[in-house]
């Protein structure tokens, strides 16, 4: 009845699979574009869906402080106040009370803020995280956790994970079972394997709908994320769905999959393309740099996004220069088509046996960075 | 050969027609989107067609400066760039000129100025003007005129008009004709009746494919613009569009075209959509207004833009709250969708001889006020 996930198939420890949620599917691996405030910024949710999104996330913290959870519910749920009648995820606010607030205080019993918007106080318990999420009537409730700092030593790190789930299984207590809705637990752990089996042990004896891995990309690097992947992911139930949080990059993207995660959500296709940045094939590269100036060719001639069907770089260049509204529009909106035309490929490398093909001709092409000025 | 104009009926002193481009066609009454740096701000290309948009303005003195006017010709021209292959027409720089810039220098000659952007000088005559607006390619070019000062004396008025008639004639000297596409004349005279004359038959000797009323909305008031537009209205060619240069409200809109008018510009819905402004049928409402915040109506029900079909007030007031771009985002869409209905209400209306009524109930509904809170 809840939330369900089914394996179509693998290749090596990639997954190809399908989670079927009340409000529709999500094919995996997916990822989730950000809706922070209950809009994708920049984007229209005509233009999310026309990207290839499925599925997208958004923040319960925001939207706790503004327009309310309450408020929303009373508006019909959060799937029509942004008129995304698909699968939404929403975090648990956890991440947000730690990294925007002042005069946090954390115990036991939850975490007690003041709103970074207008000073007001606020607690977030385990209980009170999944009655907001409920309000906000999203498809897949995150637990509330508490978000390790980093670098943490072992003592630290096993103490915060502890306490995490123990929140975990408030939250299971806590959380209304509906048809086609599903809970998520969240694997702490910090870089320490016994820790991060121990957090698997713990929330599958819970049990959840999903399992996410949290406390990574927030500083470690590629490379000790991967390490943590490669020895958390074997230690998560093979029959429900793996959540790598808040990831990442092109590159972190293949190298999860590669690692056996189902999900991604990631700030950095929207985040760049208002700050100039654009994914290609062959590489990230900056339109405010002089070479695309008279430029007549598209960013990426193989993309189907309109800013590559309808406009130059020179054209983009220019929208960015003169700080026009439609640069950040239509470089998110290619940034935001590049991460599913990946994740798409993906998918379909994986039915086709062939995924570490896929990866090394993707690293390649990445390699070759930008093509040279006309 | 030139650009033409097919005057299909009228009611009144109010005009059906239809204008033909090497770009297509436009019906008239007619109101053009503002594309100032070859762009609607906040609007795809795509999402102004959506509108019922068939024509759009663009500012010579913006696209000279940045990225320059010799730069979009190489790049294929002002439709290419900007992907609007339908018709585009530009006005001449010079009213920019003289709101925009610092040391100025005005002559016979024309003008020489130092760019807003980064302090470079520019010179802009008639003859220059003219290339300018060849090179980006646009259906319709604009006289460079001298914007009169407001308020002006009648000596005043009529040196700068009798100026501008001179450069008039220049620009028709230096235009390059070419199939579908036109040069219009701007009539000049400030509130003056007899300049106004004499500004409409220096025009017309000279022979223009258009004829724009200049130097009004520039402070003079609703009933100072009617009453200048009723006298001088008569006195321009009936045989080819009439364009009243930057207006204007939606009353404006009414009561011009009812004073015999075909074409409009104006940033107003534009600019307001970036501001919280709203036009509906009963008036303009500002969206941050608390009364709006748990409004789950749409800003007008009978409205079928993306904003008012998808979304509630509640939803719209939050992400201004939150200066979400997706606000001015769909307010620009709403705004221009409303203009461009409003301008297919009045063209429907003259043809079936009832554009009196259609008036009268425009004014009827706009007095209503914005419907009260839920």
């Amino acid at each position: 009845m809840s939330l369900s996930f089914a394996l179509l198939g693998t290749d090596g420890r990639a997954r190809r699979g399908r989670i079927t949620t009340a409000h529709g599917n999500v094919e995996t691996p997916a990822f989730m574009s950000v809706g922070t405030a209950a809009t994708v910024k920049a984007m229209t949710a005509d233009a999310v869906r026309a990207t290839g999104a499925e599925m997208v996330l958004a923040n319960t913290y925001h939207l706790m402080l503004r327009p309310g959870a309450e408020r929303i519910e009373r508006l019909g749920g959060l799937h029509k106040f942004m008129d995304w009648p698909g699968p939404i995820l929403t975090d648990s606010g956890g991440f947000q009370v730690m990294s925007l607030t002042e005069l946090r205080k954390l115990s036991e019993t939850g975490v007690t803020f003041q709103s970074h918007v207008d000073g007001s106080r606020h607690e977030l318990t385990p209980e009170r995280a999944m009655e907001i999420q409920r309000q906000l009537d999203t498809d897949v409730t995150m637990v509330l956790d508490e978000c390790t700092s980093f670098p943490a030593d072992e003592k630290t790190a096993a103490d915060s994970m502890r306490r995490s789930m123990r929140w975990a299984a408030r939250c299971r207590q806590a959380f209304v079972r509906r048809p086609g809705y599903g809970l998520f637990g969240i694997n702490q752990g910090g870089v320490h394997e016994s820790l991060r089996r121990e957090s698997a042990e713990a929330l599958a004896s819970i049990g959840f709908e999903g399992y996410a891995v949290g406390g990574l990309a927030v500083g470690e690097g590629q490379e000790t994320m991967f390490r943590v992947l490669d020895f958390t992911v074997p230690f998560l139930p093979q029959d429900r769905p793996r959540y790598l949080m808040g990831v990442g990059k092109p590159a972190d993207l293949v190298g999860a999959v590669a690692r056996g995660i189902d999900m991604f959500d990631c700030v950095l296709p929207t985040r760049s393309g208002r700050t100039e940045q654009a994914f290609t094939r062959f590489g990230p590269l900056t339109l405010s740099n002089a070479r695309h100036r008279e430029d007549p060719r598209p960013l990426d001639e193989a993309c189907g996004c309109p800013a590559c069907r309808k406009h130059s770089r020179a054209y983009l260049h220019h929208l960015i220069n003169t700080r026009e509204m439609l640069g950040p529009m239509l470089l998110t909106w290619h940034n935001l088509h590049y991460y599913q035309t990946l994740m798409a490929g993906m998918r379909a490398a994986i039915e086709q046996g062939g995924f570490a093909d896929f990866a090394a001709a993707f690293a390649e092409d990445q390699r070759k960075g930008d093509i040279p000025p006309p």
